[in-house]
């Protein structure tokens, strides 16, 4: 129904309009400040590893230790990738070089072969599991899809291992530091979930319809995909980049600012503070001790100081995209992988809005209003005859 | 964003809630009538073919004959299935046997190996480009899917048929008469666009983000895919089936009524009067004079005389599944293609909206309200240790 005689005007892009209740988490923007259930995302990021913060978002509670060892168990048997896949990868691969397209069918396929039914038949359990195994299976599809695009055979997982260090050995080909580790762990955990951002309501959306739970997914990838989303840590490495050296930073910032320029990794839609995840994320560049770092140090200090000076009263600050790119290229990631590794935390709080969705039975379906000429109209006779008789 | 301070509370599902002007077409329920651009969408399916309202969906005009016969040879070529599709068909059947699924999985990779740019980087011209070849290929990957899933080798497509003679054909291995081609055509042309509905809303959603346009597709057919949505033919012809003679009718009716059980085929969210693309395709079934026909009849006009006896001043009529349902049947479709066969029609109105959407540069970005307990509290020390350094 597009014009219904009962039409709601709300802002344009459904802007603050309340789709759902939710217990997963939340964004306060105004104070900097964001949560996974009642917890401080980013004090989880600094004091648990993936998992736990995995189990709390899907579960709803911090794992004690029977059920973290469990957890684990889990997650690393489903982190296997499924025969059918191991063959077809480097198919689909040679169709693109870009992961996250080759995630999009891989889960796809991956829903048709395990047989996923749809969430409108599941009982809360069978949604859980299917969540848990899509989750799992995720940074293994994107590191076999880095290493086939290199040409590189792609390295098996290994289900003893830890989720975040199990993905950083099949990506690189090499066990990760402690410090690489540690890094890419709080990484991961400060962005599996944000707020109701576009991908996210997309997997709600289509998990409304009852739809299996692999097409929650290839539409939340899709919604990911797209560059109004945000999300690409690699943009904001790029412009470190450009810059090369400290000495340079001034000149850069200023002349883009004076052009009216985006410089990359700097202004946030909701936060009009620090964003709390580029704060905890320099913390963590620091650790590591690279002229990178140090750069990257200079380079937002220039920025802030500049943007003060030629457009005081507007101050933009870094995102989480900064200082992401700079701890992922530290923590030997390609950026070509910057937002896929993004995407293997995501998929957690897509999986969890999915399970929260599947408890409600009411379909999301807004409206349109027809602008265009009335209808109407006598369908005209002097166009060509349809094309059957 | 989850709880703004400036949130707008609407009614559940988002219903009636207006997220976009369009151009497209419209509803309306209360009259039992919808519309195309300006024409009223049953006087277009009595009275063109399937390129005619493709080309007024996706250009908003009518084509005249320059037009439709460069549209007609456009599409034509478009439908033949590109290489990489036609090698891996094959397996992406193996790993499912739903046709619907296969066509998620293959039109993913279809935009993969096509090199789709994202819809942010197209220009108008490269949007309706892309927008017509999924559209055409669609039909060529559903018929392809369900001769693999029956052993038999795909019919390729022949560009110099028209659309829905080229599908049944490729779909059923013979040419179509013109009586079940025009009978097709008819469904085709009066399903293509249905108002706002649950994939439509998921392609603008998925297309507001910037992304390409499969993957605004994947997420449409991951959300058309969901028993909430609707669109099953089938299970109307199945309570056919069950009923099986004239005479057995009244008893299954009055039963199934008396049990509060829903009869599949009857009753829709937004018509209040008979739905008219019922109404329509009724007519195109009396054309066969078959005794399925007459079985459908009766159990039409026993269900509204027995509930109108049952349940007075309540009445349900017959939606769109019920006598689509009878004409697939008739025209030699198989039931496990009635669904895939919408989606040849839909995938029109999701490509239509699709550049409608591309032509706004706001991100669809609803908010959600927290529900779960105040934040923050202190992550407890007591759980286990993270588990990394």
């Amino acid at each position: 129904m597009n014009a219904p005689s009962t039409a709601v005007e709300v802002p344009r892009g459904l802007a603050g309009v309340v789709v759902t209740d939710t217990e997963i988490g939340d964004v306060r923007g105004e104070e900097g400040f964001y949560h996974y259930r009642q917890y401080s995302a980013v004090e989880l990021a600094e004091s648990v590893g993936v998992e736990q913060a995995w189990h709390l978002l899907l579960h709803g509670h911090l794992p004690d230790d029977d059920e973290l060892r469990d957890f684990r168990e889990h997650i690393g048997r489903l982190r296997v990738i499924p025969e059918v896949l191991d063959r077809l990868l480097p198919e689909l691969c040679e169709a693109s070089d870009d992961p996250l397209q080759t995630l999009r069918t891989a889960l796809s396929v991956w829903g048709s072969a395990t047989g996923l039914r749809p969430l409108y038949d599941c009982d809360e359990s069978e949604t859980l599991g299917s969540a848990l195994a899509a989750a799992a299976v995720t940074p293994t599809i994107l590191a076999a899809a880095h290493r086939l695009a290199q040409g590189l055979e792609p390295v098996p997982a290994d289900p003893s291992l830890g989720h975040a260090e199990d993905y950083l050995r099949m990506l690189t080909g090499r066990p990760p530091s402690a410090r690489e580790l540690r890094a890419v762990e709080q990484y991961l955990v400060s962005t599996m979930d944000h707020g109701f951002n576009a991908s996210t309501f997309t997997a709600r959306v289509i998990a409304s319809t009852g739809a299996d739970l692999a097409a929650c997914l290839v539409g939340a990838i899709g919604s990911f995909s797209g560059p109004r989303h945000g999300g690409a840590p690699s943009r904001a490495l790029q412009a470190l980049d450009e810059i090369g050296t400290v000495d340079r930073a001034a000149d850069y910032v200023r002349a883009k600012i004076t052009a009216g320029d985006r410089v990359m990794g700097f202004g946030h839609a909701v936060y009009r503070t620090r964003d709390p995840r580029s704060e905890m994320l320099k913390r963590t560049a620091l650790g590591f001790d690279d002229p990178l770092v140090d750069l990257a140090v200079a380079v937002e200090d220039t920025f802030e100081r500049t943007l003060a000076e030629l457009k005081p009263g507007r101050p933009l600050f870094a995102n989480v995209e900064y200082y992401a790119g700079v701890v992922m290229k530290l923590a030997g990631i390609d950026p070509s992988m910057f937002t896929p590794t993004f995407c293997v935390a995501r998929v957690v709080g897509w999986t969890a809005n999915v399970v929260e969705q599947s408890r409600d039975s009411k379909i999301i379906r807004p409206a349109a209003r027809y602008v265009g000429p009335p209808a109407p109209q006598p369908v005209p006779t002097r166009h060509p005859a349809r094309t059957t008789p």
